[in-house]
């Protein structure tokens, strides 16, 4: 039976919760989430007193969030704080007065645990192996090291933007002089950060309502195809134009950019001159853009706590078979036509020359075909490719998501396969893979068309030189349908391979 | 427990199986559908004598189908051959094969079945009351009255595009000659049909391969913004277009025409010149293309057996009830959000004007606006969008759907509400309606949002001469949630209304 449980953060500027649906170990789903914009922070300054409206605002948040969680039935809420109650002077009374109006304990995080669950979202969303994950929030901003995919070495500091913001900049017109002591103070807390630099393969991942609405910004000047921001690349040079321009604008200027959150606008330039700063000291070229941080890092230590480590292992596989889990289809129709493309894609690695990391793909877009017929079957192959571009598939980069949405899209015999809207993720060997994978998953498609698994395995064999291939099909019984449909689909792959495809009928004799 | 069925026609150009999922009276769902351009009339002629080549294809057809019907568990298949068949003077000699290959019997249709059985498939999925349904095949064409939702008088008549392009156009070039003497023949056989006529507020629906074809080079034309063809208005006018154009071009030519199925392109100039000779004759300016005919009717049958007839009660509520079930979403929730849209469209109709239609539309986005959720939260709105408009919902026109998909499209507060890429299936007074649908469905679906039902009803106060409303929440308990988000969100209806839109809270005392 599948529970449900509800995480929150009270953040310096904004609360979240999310609720999880899950089933420990093996299948989550985000069931709802909401947000509100508490600015807990404002009017602290440099005092640290949480101000009356402030606390106002962060109790009503909280009675909303418990309703919400009462009405979805959650059996658990884990709530924590972060810096602007950490760093508040009053907030025992606080956390009481939460506590009296919700039943609900806070957990007060160290910048350590944040900067550690933080990173934890990341890296179990991202296959972060080695590098470092940047939690940039309100308050404080968390820089932790990941090696071996685990979290290490915490940095927590005062660099949050609506902190920066309240101590440096004018709420609508900034002036050059505040910019030069905020970059001097950012400076100063990054100078004794000699650990916090790019090694070869390394790679940095950005959390953070700021980040990500820095990228979305770049996502709208880039027409971006995909309407997610999840796994999204931005330069560090993209960074470095934001952190230049953005602070120049007046307050009602930045609120009219586009792809920018109007409730964000007065923050904004602080955030991106902050992150500009982080890149050009650490070295990295760009950042990979995480959805997932704190809230899922918290999450996963839960569903995950029958694990030995709270890392999901294998996420890019386990990412596939939770979205076909959800649309129902991880069915044996959907394994075997992954398999048979397997098959096929290895028996002809001589020919195809393709990169291993393709295989990995055509694999996903095996088990994912078919999720789109619970919308409608006549055009299923174009909603499986909507589905897997829009839902947010873990471990896989934009480029990689879009292969495998093409391959998908590509599986029946309705029309040449295009890269389509996709082309500029895709690099020219992509776009040459693209027609022999989709001609690969078209033949194991139809050798598989009666969903029975006849055709039990297949044999490549190819003469390269005469330029033709055979296809040896090992079924178990009569197998009509599944021959004549691949007969009459064979077309796709012999054009991207420029080679005859034949097919051959043989008996599978089993497993040596 | 679901079942599967396999419904089978033998046509005489095509042949198709679908595979339904059901439960009796209560969901279905298609499963599989496979085609086979079989072209059992080939070569048949003034002779009517099945060839051996169209014998083998449709044999082999047969067997195909059989295994999809095997690998997916149908407990039952019903296999219907139509006017190749019943004409063929060796008709017996082939049902035995058929029998001999699959163990199918065949059922051979007369003319009146093959008639009653579309028309059954249509009314089923269009809502038909009064009128016609042609459903025009290979080899025969059968023209259905509809009185009062049930098919009645049938003729059925050899005006299949196949036949007629055998008995009378030449395959590649035309000549004009040709089509005097196809014309003259139609003309003969409509002669003395003088039943078919359009009487006031008749409707014209039509089935079949051929229509979809020449909805589908109009739909393109004309920059039709959905993808499905069920539905689609086809006008007396474009019709007769494509009737003076589609005979003049080369088989290749016709072959490149934009929207055209290739394996169409040598019979579509018969079936255009035939559908505007039978508009005219009849004097509608219009039909509508239907999915659903044959082999649906024959689903039906079937499905509604326990019925004292063979129509969906109440069409429309079935569509999307169906729909909301297959994509778990027919819950508390979104009945509830659906009740409190209702409510504020009735209290409110002295202040809105709106015609009644509107308000089962409303109903339908309130069921539905969360079905989207399967794909990703963070823009489920969206996806609910995409669905509906992809999904084909039977019973409502291409407009209808358009507002119904716009209204949960808007259902959150993501952007203020637009005709996207529908505006040309709306009217003026739809666009107006469209704010005013969204601003009431916003406000249910926030009085909501703990889905949890404690804001059991409401009522609305207005006062249309000093420009106020006001909302008045009747709660059954503490609705913190729901108040603050329903006060944040009344803008979208105030600003359609162009009036001040008020929240009061009351207290819930119960059904009198």
């Amino acid at each position: 039976m599948p529970q449900r449980i509800g995480i929150i953060d009270l953040g310096s500027n904004t609360t979240r919760m999310v609720i999880y649906e899950y089933e420990w170990d093996q299948f989550f789903r985000l069931e709802d989430e909401i947000r509100e914009v508490v600015r807990l922070r404002e009017g602290m300054g440099r005092t640290n007193v949480l101000r009356a409206a402030a606390i106002q605002r962060a109790v009503n948040a909280m009675r909303m969030f418990k309703d919400l969680g009462d009405g979805l039935g959650v059996s658990k809420v884990i709530v924590v704080a972060t810096s602007a109650v950490r760093d508040a002077v009053n907030r025992d009374s606080f956390l009481a007065r939460v506590r009296a109006e919700t039943g609900w304990t806070l957990r007060l995080l160290s910048g350590e645990e944040e900067g550690y669950y933080g990173a934890l979202g990341a890296v179990n969303a991202t296959c972060l192996q080695d590098g470092f994950v940047i939690d940039l929030g309100g308050g404080s901003a968390q820089i932790v090291e990941v090696r071996e995919g685990l979290p290490g070495r915490v940095a927590s500091l005062p660099l949050g933007a609506l902190r920066l913001t309240e101590l440096f900049l004018s709420p609508d017109k900034i002036k050059p002089e505040q910019v030069a002591a905020l970059q001097a103070f950012i400076d100063e807390q990054l100078a004794h950060l000699d650990w916090f630099k790019a090694r070869p393969g390394d790679r940095l991942v950005a959390i953070g309502g700021a980040i990500r609405n820095l990228g979305k910004i770049d996502q709208v000047r880039k027409r971006y195809p995909l309407s997610t921001i999840h796994g999204y690349r931005l330069a560090a040079a993209d960074v470095a134009g934001m952190a230049d321009e953005l602070w120049r604008l007046s307050l009602k200027k930045r609120r009219a950019v586009n792809g920018l959150r109007s409730d964000r606008a007065d923050i904004i330039p602080a955030a991106a001159i902050a992150y500009d700063m982080l890149l050009k000291r650490s070295g990295f070229e760009s950042l990979i853009i995480s959805r997932p941080g704190l809230r899922e890092g918290l999450f996963f230590e839960h569903f995950l706590s029958r694990q030995p480590q709270p890392l999901i292992p294998d996420l890019r596989r386990f990412s596939i078979l939770n979205l076909a889990r959800i649309f129902g289809f991880d069915d044996p129709h959907s394994r075997h036509v992954a398999f048979l493309a397997l098959r096929m894609f290895d028996d002809l690695r001589p020919v195809h020359e393709l990169d291993e990391d393709y295989r990995e793909l055509l694999w996903a877009a095996g088990i994912l075909h078919d999720i789109g017929a619970i919308i409608n079957y006549p055009y299923h192959h174009q909603h499986s490719y909507y589905i897997i571009l829009n839902y947010t598939l873990y471990g896989y980069s934009p480029r990689e998501l879009a292969i495998i949405a093409l391959i998908a899209r590509y599986h029946r015999n309705k029309g040449v396969p295009k890269p389509r809207e996709m082309a500029p993720l895709l690099t020219n060997e992509d776009k040459r893979a693209l027609v022999i994978l989709c001609g690969i998953i078209r033949l194991a498609e139809y050798l598989e068309r009666g969903r029975r698994q006849v055709v039990r395995d297949l044999r490549c064999h190819a003469d390269p030189e005469n330029g033709w291939v055979q296809i040896e099909t090992l079924t178990t019984g009569h197998a009509a349908i599944e021959l004549w449909e691949a007969e009459r689909n064979l077309d796709v792959l012999s054009a991207a391979l420029e080679m005859d495809v034949e097919l051959v009928e043989g008996v599978w004799l089993g497993d040596e």
